[in-house]
């Protein structure tokens, strides 16, 4: 067994400050380790968390009496809780991330230039980052996972309800790097339910955290985003919208509607608002709803959708910028691809957007248009995943303009430097 | 002449605020007005620049009044003066980043994976960009003819000796975008004096400024650190070093050592401190101490370098972490590379970072230990440079872990989206 974490102390602030500094230090092997030494190392993460089901068990059996105590939702609770089968997923999950390609060290482009310099841009590691996270005990292995695979170092903020079983977790992750030879600082949890511990994080640590990635609900994305001091990856909100174009193929229309609302609901990719063409609102909307309303959706409409299909709900305003995560779906009739291109713009998350339609011009110009990590022509929203994209593995879905967007999978946690040989060039 | 700026009401928060509004509306115009429109533009703000001549003057006599008036030191009043052959060449750097190609709608990668769908990553405009800086009127021009490039809206905050050439610019800049048919806004200058408004502009303008880019000296770029609520792209410090290896060729290390510290002493890419390796100090040092003594530059170095060279100044702890930015040079004896990178690990701000030496191991190493944005092998830290890198013009050099790092051209203020092209898949 490794040495324990970090105790907590009186002082909040200098033990998380010291967690900062270990972790860039931890951050400086990672990179030294090279491509094969951090293979390695989550293959032993790997074996130590599998060889450490009984204590995760354990403790994870503290926390889910935590949460009955507590009255967490049967949601909330199944989301808690452990079993031998899960937790050998989830470090099968950290085999396969072992499999993947690691990006450090990939040469991006390279170029002479007429001084005779030789420059390339090359991958490194974005350095140490901050992971804040709520009841799923698998993000501390996942997220951590994924860090190391490009070579960052890692420090955890896991949600109160699971803290014993992330806990375990990360022991059997520390365990697994020291016996790999790295330094087991490289995953760091924080051990305390204060959450000052996030201010701290959100500050920066004296420049030790490099970027901040929130995993869960609004309420915690959003205090992320309003405190942050250093750069966040992630997003708020997943309002992705369809848009049926008066040029869309009827049955491809209806199957995709169906499949981005409903196949998961409680998704970020899922989608909360339908936009029709006005031009085809009167001959396909009544099938498009009558399969959403077969499939278990309810429907809420503007007042032109309403008098196309009176047995919807009205939709107000809110509806437009409600992220439902459920079996609801609220309607709106455009006026062609530019209403539906100012609908998304005025209500839009970045996230994920789509049109059906079968003209290539009207489809360039809503890829053109429209702002979002993610834009899709004729497929499924439901489609916004890493391991859909090729990327075999995701941090989260990121919705800002900075650094990454879409699908955040190991190649999006690295940045880049210039090495630049010469042959002696001084300059004139 | 175009429509004047906004004028300041009392209410300095609704003005910026508004700013941030119309920023946010003209960056979807330059988006959609495709590479030939922001091509046009940019020329059409280059004539009406060249047209504004008598204007521009006019109000650099202002400032430059104003300047003496304060007691500006020479330097200052150089760096503010304006004369005819200044404001053309101003407007000719616009024609050359017209020229520039234009980033947006590149496919970065593109590949299909087994759903079939087709999945682009392509280049996108960052939105809109703030950009704070001090004394140099050019870089009113130069900044926002870079962000266009990109396809990104400005929000300029010139420093206050500057204000009203930047006026005089932006009027210019704003008139060139009329004539072109795009929106004035996209070039937004902060029309006050108060420092309350880089404020606000830190907080983002409720998510209407996509990232800050602060060029001007330490204190700016540290309270910009500090209070930034948005990513900032931008370089604190270029306290680089250069490390003359045990196996470097001597007559190299002198030109090269010389160069990179005195070609010009004030910019970012000199060196501030020499390394030199313990195996060929005794030999080496004194032929590169005397070179830049001949070349005026004062030495400052440890014991072991001042027991080689005796008539240097004693170096202190200060002084490794001093950017002179003048004809000053720190030296200290290390222990091979390994002793170089922990020196710059420590003292470092990940700016450029150089190695001499003919022993091809030994360069690998360094550069793949140093974190840094430029890592140089046999050629000066004065290459440190948009321009030498075959950018064709930089905004400035990033030393953060996000987005961007070493030059920043038009290329680094972009992001992507991701086009995800299908023909009716759901997902199963």
């Amino acid at each position: 067994m490794a040495d324990t974490l970090h105790t907590p102390t009186d002082d909040l602030r200098d033990t998380m400050l010291a967690m900062g500094t270990r972790a860039r230090t931890a951050s400086a092997a990672l990179a030294k380790a090279g491509r094969d030494g951090r293979t390695r190392a989550i293959q032993a993460m790997a074996e130590a968390l599998s060889a450490a089901e009984t204590e995760i068990l354990a403790a994870n059996a503290e926390d889910l009496e935590g949460g009955k105590a507590k009255g967490l939702s049967d949601a909330m609770m199944d989301r808690l809780a452990l079993t031998p089968a899960r937790v050998q997923s989830i470090a099968n999950a950290l085999r396969a991330v072992a499999e993947l390609p690691d990006p450090v060290g990939s040469e991006i482009a390279r170029w002479t230039v007429p001084s005779g310099l030789d420059i390339a841009r090359v991958r490194t590691p974005l350095g140490v980052i901050g992971i804040i996270y709520e009841a799923r005990p698998n993000v501390t292995a996942d997220a951590a996972a994924l860090c190391f695979r490009s070579g960052n170092a890692a420090i955890l903020r896991a949600g109160s309800e699971s803290l014993n079983s992330a806990i375990a977790i990360a022991n059997a992750l520390r365990t697994g790097l020291a016996s790999a030879g790295l330094p087991e600082d490289a995953v760091q949890l924080v051990q305390t339910k204060d959450r000052a511990a996030v201010g701290h994080m959100l500050t920066g640590l004296n420049g030790n955290i490099d970027v901040i990635v929130p995993r869960g609900g609004k309420g915690l994305v959003a205090r992320v985003q309003d405190e942050a001091r250093v750069p966040v990856i992630g997003h708020l909100e997943g309002l992705c919208h369809t848009y049926v174009d008066g040029a869309a193929a009827s049955q491809m229309a209806i199957d995709i509607v169906v499949n981005a609302k409903m196949r998961r609901t409680g998704i970020c990719g899922s989608t909360e608002t339908l936009l029709i063409d006005q031009a085809v609102a009167e001959t396909l909307l009544p099938a498009i709803a009558a399969a959403l309303a077969d499939a278990g959706c309810a429907l809420k409409g503007d007042d032109a959708a309403r008098s196309i299909v009176p047995d919807m709900d009205v939709a107000t305003e809110a509806d437009w910028r409600t992220e439902y995560l459920a079996p609801i779906i609220s309607v709106r009739v455009v006026d062609g691809v530019e209403g539906a291109i100012a609908h998304i713009t005025e209500y839009g998350t970045s996230h994920t957007e789509c049109i059906i339609t079968e003209n290539a011009a009207t489809a360039d110009r809503f890829i053109n248009e429209i702002d979002a990590g993610i834009v899709i022509h004729n497929a499924s929203t439901q489609y916004a995943d890493g391991g859909e994209f090729g990327m075999g593995a995701e941090i989260g879905i990121a919705t800002g303009r900075i650094h990454a967007r879409g699908p955040v999978g190991a190649e999006q946690l690295t940045i880049f430097k210039y090495v630049v040989r010469g042959s002696g060039q001084t300059r004139p």
